[in-house]
């Protein structure tokens, strides 16, 4: 891990592909680090923020990258990644060899090592770089980076790091950076599960759940979850923060992953299946924190 | 919650009954804060420790009992506090009309109503205090104490709480501090279960483990579990602790409170059979991180 | 297992008590197969239907069974059955050395265990004997009884299965009756989440969940319950039955037997958590198979 | 449904692709009835039986379906069905305008929805008609047929479902048959886990599970599993049938059908993580009721 250094790095050429919600922030945080960002994406309203910043918009993924020293990728999920990397006119036809590729995508582990076998062949260097922290994380520049591929290639992107991120550990190789974003999402989601079925036990039996959550935070049942986010659980207040919707997404890749891996996790299975309840429920788009109206409507209670 | 406060308080008579693993140190600290404590437990060995720190133990409940203002009970489950509290030779038999009983044991809520619905039908004050922190937590009178009872109550009893513990919270009438240790051990075993899963499938997919858990742990899924035990379920010791025989009888305290909350916790109830199932493959007196093993075991993985 | 043989047994002097929805025909059943039959109850407007198929309504426990070769017992749960059999005025102090006692009750194994050790200190024979078929069964004198105690209590009692069930078999020692019982509605109830979650998958994607489960019940996935219940359930047709609030209590039992018995039985764990849903959202007073209303629940489907 | 009807239908001319343990007895017995069938399959070794039976093998997709007016696929899964089908040499290259594809093959609803999209624009009909019976019910041509497409394309076929089967049921759009497969897979799996469960319980609690189960099987709890299967289970024969890895497959399927159907399968999430874990365990090659073992692994019991 390391905290942000002194600046004395060298302006570095970047290309970034992807400027939505979390994009958009991490681009202009790299501009005005004082890197050189050629931001290409669909929605170029994106732009004004990146210009403001100090970057450019461009029209096109081939203009973006065609003198990057780095590209970045921060894309829905593996097909736009894949499209965009390995498409016709993808990064990987147009940047010049040796460029290194930082996915800050969270796609699945498979993915994130079929493209950097495909980066290999092709001449360039490929790290997989989920981030966890969410839209917060992304504005304030305090992101968790997972970061899968060799101690090289992380070294010479600490730079980037540090102007996106607070902590960023190297995990392993390709795609291992993936496979640690879906241990953490697991973790994540499940503990909003427990969190969940604690508030409704409390309440179902006539206890306040506000001054439970207070006394199970400050013990062996604490999490960073019951630090930020227990109080707006307890009033129902479910404004994203990370939607359900991504949240499923997420719980996919971990599906994949254990099936890749020939592993049965019965616990994640579950919680897969009550996050799938929240998107069939019609809270896609709460935050996931609100796994609590699925724990509360399972059981009869909350507002209908 | 409070702190430990500068010592002021006048000493209190207190009878302890149950001087084990936690009740031991529990009562010497007690003793060494100045209060009278007169201990009473099956393995008369504990007297030794009691009275070095300047406590008694004594042949009876009813010569432990018999003048004290606190009568103390740190009991394995409801079977026994019960025969120790209501029992022909037990506490309310022989306790002065208007001590306060404080049981610090973990037993059903509906245990704790009755109890303390017969003690105010005898004349009795009760508060259920049941503690979360273990050994280690007793032995360093760190422990995190949930109370359930009359404000009144709660605040007489400050100077004790002070005595054994870190943090003290007052969460509702009778039973209350029983449910919040339900929705304690919930979180707490179901945390086990997740981290477990997240670490079978790292290691399946070729990822090291305690690289993944330090990055897991600074970020949304960090908990207090992850930053004190990763480092031994990574290294796979599993020393208790708190034993999977104890947390399996809190997980059938969980599933009492939930039926008779009418709730349904289908991620608790999960959790519990993993828990179960560490006790029947014989991981009974191991610690509760051990449910590691069940998850490598279910997965063929770990030693046989 | 035995089919209704020519009636050649000679009269039983018979004591009833519990002459609810499945005790009242199933006295009935015994007083029309020749038996004299002296029952008792709570509700004495069930005395009508007995004393219409020629046996009698008595005002007392004791009255029921001073004279009885054989006293039967259908109950709600064990606290009923501990009552009426081993209370202060119960079959045990009123009944004939040398009776034999029939439980019909579906109650925990250990408290069958416990009847049919008391019985054997007080001098009386004990057949722990749950049945399943419901309602219908009962008035159809078809029911299945599962059978614990000895060979040769067993064979004494075949005048009486033959009367109120269309099969009956001698699984083992005491308690075992209500063991399989136990494994019954854990088959029973898993096999309704089943079928609910399979109804759900097919009209998600828009498939007649009809026909789909007409093609289901042909193969290998083929049920009972397939068979008796697949329109109704397509239908949403909840009528009981065997309501919801029964198997919850069932599932209870379970839960017990498998702490007992020191096992793990995720899906069992899962299923009981579904089935307390049910009650949880206020189905406890439909049918069983209205668990196909919790999925739907789940999946934010079915009528509000 | 149909039974088999007298023959009289004219000689239809067949191409079979994939000729395994399934598609080998298939061809067969539609060869046997009298039709035309050219088979193509990685493993020649499958010709002799099939031109022993009067058909013919032949080295290519091509040279299988150049003339045939049903071309058949029998495949392990879509990438296989994909690349046979809409492949640069596959079955629309080649087969004669208007030619019926059948795919046998148990493959997700999506692929055979695109399938069967890909089909309508080159010219073909399509039906999707996974198979329920396994090994057996292809070698007695007993297997059941769950099929997707139109009215029209399901009469036109039902002299080849007549050959190889003994139900048919046309249960939907291009599709369904996979989806109807899917809940047949979620019920089986299902059902095998619920009566693992009961025998563990009862074999815990020192009943014997073969009398048990008897009793279960002719109530409520009664399936064509607990029919054909409990004597072997109980015996602990696990002889396939139908393998573990391929049911794993299946629940995928189903993982991916709920995923698209936007549907949460608590019940089947489990299910599917416990057969994962027989495949984990190194189980994968025995029938899928050895998820008997799975629960008795988890219970620290059965042969290590």
């Amino acid at each position: 891990m390391a905290a942000h250094a002194t600046r004395s790095h060298p302006m570095t050429r970047i290309g970034f592909i992807g400027l939505g919600i979390m994009g958009s922030p991490m681009a202009s945080h790299l501009a005005k680090a004082g890197h050189e960002v050629l931001g290409h994406t669909l929605n170029t309203d994106a732009y004004r923020r990146l210009e403001a910043d100090g970057g450019r918009g461009v029209g096109s993924i081939a203009e973006a990258v065609k003198d990057a020293e780095v590209v970045i990728t921060m894309l829905p999920n593996h097909p736009q990644v894949e499209q965009v990397v390995l498409g016709e006119d993808g990064v990987f036809a147009h940047a010049p060899q040796g460029a290194l590729l930082i996915d800050f995508s969270t796609i699945r582990p498979e993915s994130s090592i079929a493209i950097a076998e495909a980066g290999a062949a092709a001449g360039f260097r490929v790290l997989d770089a989920p981030v966890s922290g969410g839209q917060v994380g992304a504005e304030q520049a305090t992101l968790s980076i997972m970061v899968g591929g060799t101690e090289y290639d992380f070294a010479s992107a600490t730079s980037i790091f540090e102007a996106v991120g607070k902590t960023f550990v190297h995990v392993g190789a390709h795609g291992a950076g993936q496979v640690v974003k879906a241990a953490n999402q697991l973790v994540v989601g499940g503990t909003y599960a427990l969190v969940a079925e604690a508030i409704v036990l409390m309440e179902a039996l006539g206890v306040d759940a506000g001054k439970g959550l207070d006394a199970l935070a400050g013990g062996l049942a604490g999490s960073r979850i019951l630090e930020v986010k227990r109080k707006t659980m307890v009033a129902r207040e479910f404004t994203p923060g990370f939607r359900i919707d991504l949240h499923h997404k997420d719980m996919g890749i971990i599906a994949d992953a254990a099936r890749q891996g020939d592993v049965a996790l019965p616990t994640a299975a579950l919680v897969a299946s009550l996050i799938a309840a929240g998107r069939a429920q019609g809270h896609g788009s709460l935050d996931h924190s609100a796994l609590l109206k699925v724990i509360e409507n399972l059981n009869g209670r909350g507002e209908k």
